[in-house]
């Protein structure tokens, strides 16, 4: 394909993403494909020769699209949203066409200083502590990670060695398996599986921490874990916390486990995990739910769950970053430059892969293109579908709300057993029309109703709760 | 942006990305700004309101084109390359289009069945064991990862879970730090940093191996490292072998290795990091190099190298992917489905991060329009352009080959001291009409030379040799 070519095909390609976009409602959000259903309609090899783009863009409708699931659908409501927008995909389209790899600063000066900037930009969006910007003076600034999964590993890893770097220090006969036995983690019962897997992976014990009624981790209870581990021998170093927690939206109380964390006191690493609920606190009526992330040493949230940016944008800033890039800093002869070590980061060394893409790009298009107030815009409408959906569900004695809506999920159930709610989530799933995940905290089986796609609207709302009103009836009706 | 206006401006991006790669090599390929350079040309907060697409379009030629790396100029030949391809950008648009998160099966079947189903028709263009394969029958298969770095973290943590397991097994008093206090791995010295690093990460003891005079691991060198590590009560659980190694495309002898590391041998792990050369292995004349990759556990390289795929694109097989899931897997009620554990994987037991894009697509898009020959002609083409290289390197008696030629990598020197090709590299770089980079092995320092646009011709070989030797004239005339 030359680039004569590609001018067609690309305008093509850009129709076909209008189109589909734009007529998403049409789709059923969830496939009704059986595993294995792929393997059978294409070649079991590649061709020996090219084909023509007519062959291959006539197979995206016979193929791909029977077993996608729509996650932009507004009748999707499952997870947690994944962003897109136009000005995003225009970002990345652009990402591609460059084509840089920008491990260090010279591999592409643009793909570094860009990130840099868009950075403080949200930072500033965020209201975060002056010690998390590259333009706060000190050794602060923020990093574009593929996911929240990957930014709460590298906060874990960077504490790790922080915390062994000291050890050694004062016990230099220690041997490095003497201290990873002693380490210990926190994080509330209610993290993501993501941050267990961290651990997992950092080699290091996770506790989970019981939340009060509200899903949120309390300082008292992270004392007293801390203060019992330390008498049996234990070297606490790390806290996740949330803002937002999957299941439930709770929200960790920082302004308690903060203080008990800094380092002065316990020498804890407290990283702030905002993956979805961060997006909310460029709204001023949000943001004192964040009170408290300036006693963190790192904070993490997804623009590209909710903030217009396509996947993958997850934003990590750290106060010092020099414990992140001195955790794992190696310096061979062929990736070294002139101007390393100097005004600008050699982002290599704050992610765990080599390679990056010029992710900043869509990050930029997208807080230009929108603006500040845009992007409030989305999020308060995104809410107050929740609260409306709260409503409905209130209005309804069948059923009751689990946790308070604080943003755009609302977790709720029949009152009644978990294997009621169990089969509710299973006809409604299996019915197609519209798509949700259940979740189970404290042993207690809800059903999760997110506003996910932009698209989502009132009727949509009304729409999910007339298809779940109907599956309730005939559920409740039907014989044992 | 509505759909209506995405229409229009999608098309002018793809006219932007064409007119770019058209007339990329008008451009100097590295750039000459300086760190910082870009602060100063944006605002240092984002917009309270939207900007019009006319604002931000003009910006891309102002604020980020004189900060870009062209690595896709013909006269870059730094690094390896990263490829790009029309039919790549394609795929990416979809990916961006569609924007499913597909960690799970059902979270998008179509994006892991199209993954499935590329990485069987990929193995199969390289020949790779049957083991390897989702249709081979046993527990082996593919997973895109993003970049080699996780590949190789990946393997070398699953490999860590594995003998982690087995040793509590027989030793149940055992603790996991006084086990990872004996773990070794081994990689050649010439190894990427990158695998170093996930030795780092994964808190395992790395040993890096004396290479032969081609820069080849040999058998005899691992052995007897195993032999004496274990010999001091060391547990040896990993090798990473290289096969077309950054520095030099140095390839370890896995013929030797292989039989060394089998399982019912020795226990070991052999992972095979061919991120650059893998490509290479669709030419059926460069095949044997790889042979002894049947000894292998897991198996990497990367079609955004060298494959016509734009980054990220990462192929990794496993011959028992229990082994590579069963590591860290977790199943949280909010991440289940009914279809899980059946005939599809969940890919997000697979790698790091939870969420991923829809990557296949791109993969696809392209095996589809080149064809397998068409792949073919570039690799020979790139290869045939490093022969000419080396052919003028050596028609000038100043300079020496430092490595046999078996890619596209040149490595070249002048005779004389390291010091000289420093200053030769430096005086190459700031000149600016071409960009190459340095390695050092065995305390040898050198210059790089590789073919990496897909454009690159004949008569741009030539000028970066005319280059080479302008500057070196000028270099050796100029009074010390």
């Amino acid at each position: 394909m030359d680039a004569q070519e590609f001018r067609a095909r690309g305008r093509e390609m850009v129709d076909y993403v209008a189109d589909y976009l734009e007529t998403i409602g049409t789709r059923t959000p969830l496939p009704s494909v059986l595993p294995g259903y792929l393997r059978e309609l294409i070649p079991d090899e590649a061709p020996l020769n090219g084909e023509s783009w007519e062959e291959v863009k006539k197979d995206i409708d016979r193929v791909i699209m029977p077993g996608v699931t729509h996650w932009h659908s507004p009748q999707f409501h499952a997870y947690f949203p994944t962003s897109s927008s136009y000005p995003a995909i225009l970002g990345d389209m652009l990402s591609d066409g460059i084509g840089c790899i920008g491990f260090t600063w010279v591999t592409s000066p643009a793909c570094t200083e860009l990130e840099v900037s868009m950075m403080d930009w949200l930072a500033k969006m965020l209201n975060l502590p002056q010690e998390f910007l590259f333009s706060g003076g000190g050794k602060g600034g923020g990093v574009i990670q593929g996911t929240a999964s990957e930014a709460t590993l590298v906060a874990l890893l960077s504490a790790r060695t922080t915390m062994i770097n000291k050890l050694k220090k004062d016990n230099p006969q220690m041997t490095q398996g003497q201290i990873v036995d002693k380490l210990v983690a926190y994080c509330s019962e209610e993290a993501h599986s993501s941050v267990v897997r961290a651990s997992l992976i950092g080699m290091v014990q996770m506790k989970s921490l019981p939340t009060d009624d509200k899903g949120s981790l309390r300082g008292s209870e992270l004392e007293s874990a801390i203060i019992k581990d330390k008498e049996q021998g234990l070297i606490p170093f790390f806290l996740c916390a949330t803002v937002g927690t999957t299941s439930t939206c709770g929200t960790d109380n920082l302004l308690e486990l903060g203080p008990i964390c800094e380092c002065n006191k316990h020498d804890i690493w407290m990283h702030v995990d905002a993956a979805y609920a961060g997006s909310a606190f460029i709204c001023p009526e949000f943001r004192p739910l964040l009170d408290g992330v300036e006693h963190s040493m790192s904070f993490n949230f997804n623009p590209h769950k909710w903030l217009q940016v396509t996947f993958d944008c997850s934003a990590l800033w750290v106060k010092d970053s020099g414990l992140v890039s001195g955790a794992f800093e190696l310096n061979p002869v062929y990736l070294n430059h002139d101007n390393q070590g100097q005004a600008m980061p050699d982002y290599r060394h704050w992610q765990i892969p080599l390679g990056r893409r010029f992710r900043s790009l869509k990050l930029w298009f997208v807080l230009r293109m929108f603006g500040v107030t845009g992007l409030q815009e989305q999020i308060r409408k995104d809410v107050s579908l929740a609260h409306q959906f709260e409503d409905l569900v209130k209005s309804d004695d069948r059923f009751e709300i689990v946790r308070p809506v604080t943003f755009g999920l609302v977790c709720f159930r029949l009152k009644g057993t978990n294997e009621i709610n169990e089969t509710l989530t299973k006809k409604i799933n299996d019915d197609r029309r519209i798509h949700l995940t259940p979740s189970k905290v404290k042993d207690t089986f809800f059903l999760r109703f997110a506003v996910c796609a932009t698209k989502t609207q009132v009727s949509d709302v009304k729409f999910a709760w007339t298809v779940i009103q109907e599956l309730t009836d005939s559920l409740l009706s039907s014989p044992k």
